[in-house]
């Protein structure tokens, strides 16, 4: 979604305050130059304080204040956190897990395909709507928030799955077979016989019913934008609040959610991204869910929370706020919302800090933030909108994670830390990638990079081989084309029906005890984790061999041409370097020119309105760090020029932000 | 209460043994010098092996022993482990927590507010107070031991609890403020539809609940005191076995157990006490228990256990069973009581060994103690009764450890690690500390050290500001004055109440990173957690910075005159060396005297029942190493004199027992 | 049991194939020399789809197959895997555990006693062996797989383990006497109030529930062996498939099975045997589970699984896979069984590679096995029932085993590691053992070793003082002669009933803290675990010291003549050196001799069915190693002579298997 403004801001929990402040609060955030407040979502038991009463009061005081104020508000529906007395009623809607049934008090840990469920969410979402919709200051909805599915498998829903499975596999032969149920007796000639799904010791079935929960969440989040979309005004807007793999951070692609089909429902893409900082503050996990973010409908997305403080060792060193601010437009965000406004003085989150701290005095995060808004003021239309060009993609794939935790055996690597290095050794070369998925077109990009592919079928194995007929690049990693959609691994030579177009083949593959990848230059790069012991035939290039005493007959990362372009092959979890090393190559060969400078110097860029090339360089280091300019420029933050060949120093936590000004 | 002798015994269980042999085994502890033994508190499936049938008989054998061998006996009430008949008549008594209803097997797993476990309580103590009160030979009960609420959440006691709450907040309006349950969709309109307590996601409820089962403790050991009065004759006492924290051995404030409040139903404090020995024999532990437990009454109490081997690795080395014994005394204990006096042949304690080995045999332990209890017997009277007349406490409090439990996110130290670290630092330098609590009268004490007093109310930031306006001073680390009651963070600026007095704010905190803390005079030390970021206001001094690229701004421990007094505070949880040094400024500022020496050579002291001023010096090391006399004093040990100046060397483990004698 | 030719092959698994190849998989078997297969064990699902619904035709299929291909078929009955139907119909069948009810879906989570169960058990096992007794093909039949009791404690279980305990201990005074019951009130005066023994904290009474675990395996085993041997032909074997501790690889003793009782039921024990490979290939796991599956029949056995790749870090080296084959044959098995012979493409152990990869055609290991075989076919008639004629024995107990992780306190060692200790000390210097039991005649034996035999009654020390008098000599380490049969600690002197024949006792142990072990020649080794503090009585020799500033007035090995034998204690868990040393010293007395080689020079060695004493030498290196011909032999691999004197070097991974032609 495109939008006329920057959208600037952070959630207000008005309900959560320890005292009466609306006005101080939202005077507070204009003189920040805040534009928006995101609201609503975490407080039924306040709407709804009994079942069919409600009391919307404490969210209409604010959004009365927002109108006055000439304050944005998106508001969201309630419904990822169930009042206590709904569960009491349906003590059913509580989760049943593999650990028996979810006690009452966290969030989303209820069924949401629940049938009880269901009737209160309708009726919450249209009172909550009716009360809401007809304020001007109202922009935008948010339906339910991070949608989880609390993996649920009560009897009702174990019985959709199977219903589902049944209707995918409508002869119960075919479904044995494709799962390999004989396999300790576990085949089963009825459908009635389908045994307890948190039982399964079958890899394919779990997998598939990961599948089958997320395909939940998506029909969820749609059912309740046809809900919202009833009373939404002309020009409201409908978004979700989407988040990502967690580690202590926000990590790669969410596992348990198919955010392309959920988003189909929306308007525009939401998401969350909290990242490390102060030392660990490298722009890497800003920039890698943020072009996720952007791959959910493939335009650019509202942030819709980030951290101003956030946890103990995230509170930003002077100049970081800004930075990632800064590096959160330059990967498409249309907003930049903090969570929260303020710090809460009870409960849980108590320690992940609000722009204000526990005594709402405007203090050090505040006043860090108003020099970043300050300066934002006069350049901001600049960075909206911003479209993407890049030449390369990673493609990802839930089946491909799915498959790395369900098949794991001895493998300490995991999808997304596959799928992360990968990101990060481009990322540090400044590299720019989209991320797309199985049904992306190819066409558009010279190199795609397929992290541990797994799964393929035959369609998608066609369409890779044409895009590399046709002149297209691809690097595999370990673990591509090796089973089919339900993970059964497929019964030929690997990589599945690719052989001939990497020209190579395996069929052996251990843990790398003192192996280590030898390039053909002599340099060696340390390996992590398992290694596929690669075979060349024909014409196939091996640009790393495996150094050890056994396994040196074996190729570790071979080249080889076919028909226009050119199919790469890394056989091991190399190291970062490794992984950078073979992707510099390929990006070579794919006529990507990439900068001279490096990480910790980074380079983000787009094409904004004004159809100005947009410029981000970020030095995410405390040294200063000087880059060439390639061209003249404008730095767009004080106005500086550049002439070609001149550099320019950044500071620590530095950025410049450069539009071209050759012709000026 | 003050005793006439020191009771010197050990627990002993005629139950357990493979063969008759009381007499033989009183006749051993009577060599030995014992004169008391304690009985009977765990065995209730022995005193009544079916509902109703009661046989006392090997309890009685034993008191009947104790008369002819003129041994004084307490005996316990054996409710905290219960036989299997009563759980398998009334299955609710078992206790139901997270993990669901516990099995019948373990002691203290039962819910002690059930009716029933309630009645057969009843029954049994008044069948056996009938049976035992009238032997000569006792002196004084037990009631239960160790005892637990089994983290019971059973519905009847969560309806306790509920009632409980409602008692306390009327309008359940103010419940939800306080408790801040708008977030997440917590709120309740009606009581009942507060929710399971187990699934609780609000820490400040967990936190209410956590002090509600401390209540039902005080409770329970008050309710069985009263039935023990009606029977006990003059002169027979009521105690309980109270422990501690347990890390591998007594470690801090007790989480479960408000002593105080439970104390108050006893005529002495008991409690037992195990510690390090071997390499690892500092003496802390024993200190720091030995002064919680004499703060429970405020005066001395009993030594109800402690190890003679014990565990694999706290066999003593030669000399340290006589250490201890004089570790326990100098923290005022009035008895010294071994568990236990044979080590037991079968079910779950055979291999923490009591002073017999398994062969019956006195033996190593048996004759190390038979060298003690000799030494002893000349000079007990001197060291019973012992007053301490410490000018320095440290207040603990339990709604401040439960707070650092509950609001931990990425706190690394818990609040009895910062005590522990905080008593270590004083112990170390032979700074004597009451423990204190927040009812306590401050201004017997020179110095105040407040660790982590996360919690406050107005009334005691009062008391608090007038000790130090009347010339008190107080030492304070992170995190205090920083909620109320109910946990709820303060919405003014921190540290609550006390700005002022401090001279100081802050609202940033961090984790460490690389910042250390550097002194005025240029020392730098470690920091192992936490960093508030310290703003000085007026007057205040800062002792110590952060020495960090970003933070060294901001100070990390300041000092301000305020009134007549001082008040430091920490703002971080430094090493021990850097608690040290703080200490050690503020106690010569508040005209404290310290020893010249330190640990390992320790000094405890007090005044004794002849008015004599004992000083027990310890040598904690396998060295020799030598005091210099301040004034001319007896080491009661031996009798020999030494003058003023005069070295005294103590040999390894070695101990000495100064009395002044400079007037003789 | 003694066979003709060396059964060759592995299993094969017909169902789980992608598609149908069962002639194509024979002939490439038959290629590779073998010929045998083994099926039919975890698929009842197949061979039952419903209930009292039958179809054998995968399985006939290939025994079809087999008949033509001239292929040994071993059919397994497939009752260690329940088909779902079975499971939904009888939901009690699944076990209950600590843990609560387990779900359907893992293989052996079900309770063996269970009568519907065992109903189902019956009629699956006679259709089955009514479909399969006919066919020339097949010699013989394994009763289940692997059996386990799936730690079941249902109410049904539990009734027989008291009506067990109750037939064993008619007075239930001797029954709370020998298990310590008056200990935490667990006393019981009615076999009624037994309680839940997943509750008890009695360490003696869950030691005998898993005795009644392991006599519920043995039952069950004998009760399918009688079933099966109604329709066995002459000549066709029963056997079952048993397996070891585990710990990434069989690991010493299996705790959960007896078997030896088990295996009194069968004709011929079998077992698998998993070891590591690449780098860590010793040859020590496959020696050490060798011989305890000799011990279960005392004589040669079955391999029936063992890996050709298995896990990933398994993937044999150059000529590791020979290796592999060679030290199973030197332990007396009879056969060479693979699990499996195709990778599995779907389930759970896809990545528990079989001979064939997944693309199904001859590989890597494929062609490594084939040299193997090729070159065992001149050779295996030599190889085959190999009889073993060791000298020594080590003892092996499961109360032993068992009171180790009961009675473990700070132990860190088990009873397995200190087996493997033991074993693998005798294993790098070549002393071949036996492993024996208690029941076991001691007489054939110079040397009898007893690692932790904690349990010991009369008899058997009668039998053990008896066989030291006689001439034997016996070496016991720490915890031996400690308890009686319900691991009750013996209230005398220990090492109970020995303390004449070592000439020692001890009643104090700790951990050793910087104790190290002090030899008689001043050789100082490590001690990793538990420190029995010895003192001498009389005529023992001190071997060892501590080395230790307290403990080094006391003993860690000691030495004692006894009759005409000896009798050598250690009392520590020390290092495998320090254990070498002492064992070669008994071994000189002992007048054993070894080889002046060692690892990685290996030797194993038995007498064949003509009569020739056959001797591997393996060298388990990846470096060349040479050892000197004792006497002179020739290598059956090959053929070659070598003279008295000559060298015989071994390239890495490489095996020679010598026999005597002295008198060619």
């Amino acid at each position: 979604m495109r939008v006329k403004e920057l959208l600037l801001g952070a959630a207000y929990y008005n309900e959560y305050m320890p005292y009466e402040r609306i006005d101080e609060d939202l005077e507070l955030m204009k003189k920040l130059g805040f534009n928006t407040i995101r609201i609503g979502e975490s407080a039924w038991s306040t709407w709804e304080p009994k079942d069919g009463e409600f009391d919307f009061s404490k969210l209409t005081d604010v959004l009365e204040a927002a109108d006055r104020h000439d304050m944005n508000v998106i508001v969201g529906t309630p419904t990822y956190a169930i009042p206590s007395w709904l569960a009491r009623k349906y003590p059913d809607i509580m989760s049943i897990n593999k650990d028996g049934q979810l006690l009452y008090g966290h969030r989303q840990y209820f069924d949401i395909t629940n049938e009880h469920y269901r009737y209160h969410c309708n009726r919450i979402i249209r009172k909550m709507m009716q009360a809401v919709c007809d304020y001007e200051c109202v922009i935008g909805y948010q339906v339910d928030n991070e949608t989880r599915a609390a993996d649920a498998a009560g009897p009702d829903v174990q019985a959709l799955f199977v219903e589902k499975m049944r209707a995918e596999y409508p002869d119960i032969d075919d479904f044995n077979k494709e799962f390999g149920l004989d396999y300790w007796s576990n085949r089963i000639a009825d459908w009635d016989d389908f045994p307890d799904v948190r039982g399964t010791i079958n890899a394919s079935i779990d997998a598939a019913y990961r599948r089958f929960l997320r395909y939940c969440i998506a029909d969820f989040i749609a059912w309740q934008a046809d809900i919202v979309r009833e009373y939404a005004k002309e020009g409201q807007f409908v978004t979700h609040n989407f988040d990502f793999d967690w580690r202590d951070c926000s990590y790669g692609l969410q596992p348990l959610v198919n955010q392309v089909a959920a988003g189909r429902a929306l308007d525009v893409a939401g998401a969350d991204i909290y990242h490390p900082s102060q030392n660990e503050l490298t722009g890497a996990e800003i920039a890698l869910c943020s072009d996720i973010a952007r791959s959910i409908k493939q335009e650019n997305y509202l942030l819709l929370e980030t951290q101003s403080q956030g946890r103990f060792n995230w509170l930003p060193y002077p100049g970081q706020l800004r930075m990632q601010g800064y590096a959160q437009l330059s990967g498409g965000a249309n907003s930049i919302m903090y969570w929260n406004w303020h710090s809460i003085h009870n409960s849980a989150e108590s320690f992940w800090k609000g722009i204000l701290s526990h005594d709402l005095e405007p203090g050090y995060t505040y006043h860090e933030l108003s020099g970043f808004t300050t300066e934002l003021e006069g350049i901001s239309r600049h960075l909206i909108n911003l479209r993407k060009n890049n030449k390369a993609a990673i493609l990802l794939d839930h089946v491909a994670l799915t498959a790395f935790d369900e098949f794991k055996n001895d493998l300490k690597v995991d999808y997304n830390d596959l799928v992360k290095r990968i990101y990060d050794a481009c990322y540090e070369m400044n590299l720019e990638c989209d991320i797309i998925y199985k049904s992306a077109k190819l066409d558009k990009y010279s190199l795609v990079i397929l992290p541990g592919l797994y799964s393929v079928n035959d369609m998608l194995v066609g369409k890779i081989r044409n895009y590399i007929e046709n002149g297209g690049h691809i690097i595999a990693t370990f673990k591509s084309f090796f089973a089919d959609r339900e993970l059964k691994i497929f019964a030929d030579t690997a990589p599945h029906g690719m052989t001939d177009v990497f020209d190579i083949k395996y069929d052996m593959y251990t843990k790398p005890g003192s192996a280590t990848v030898m390039f053909d230059d002599g340099q060696e790069f340390d390996i992590n984790d398992h290694i596929e012991l690669l075979e060349l035939n024909g014409d196939s290039v091996p640009w790393a061999r495996y150094s050890h005493p056994y396994w040196n007959r074996y190729a570790a990362v071979t080249h080889s041409k076919y028909g226009n372009g050119s199919a790469t092959y890394i056989g091991c979890m190399c190291s970062k370097a490794a992984m950078s090393k073979t992707i510099r190559r390929v990006a070579m060969i794919a006529g990507i020119q990439l900068p001279r400078y490096q990480f910790p110097l980074i380079r983000r860029s787009g094409i904004n309105d004004l159809d100005e090339c947009v410029e981000y360089i970020f030095n995410y280091s405390m040294e200063n760090n000087t880059i060439i300019c390639e061209h003249g420029c404008k730095n767009l933050i004080g106005g500086e020029h550049y002439d070609m060949g001149e550099g320019i120093t950044l500071h620590p936590w530095d950025v410049a932000i450069l539009i071209d000004d050759e012709d000026e």
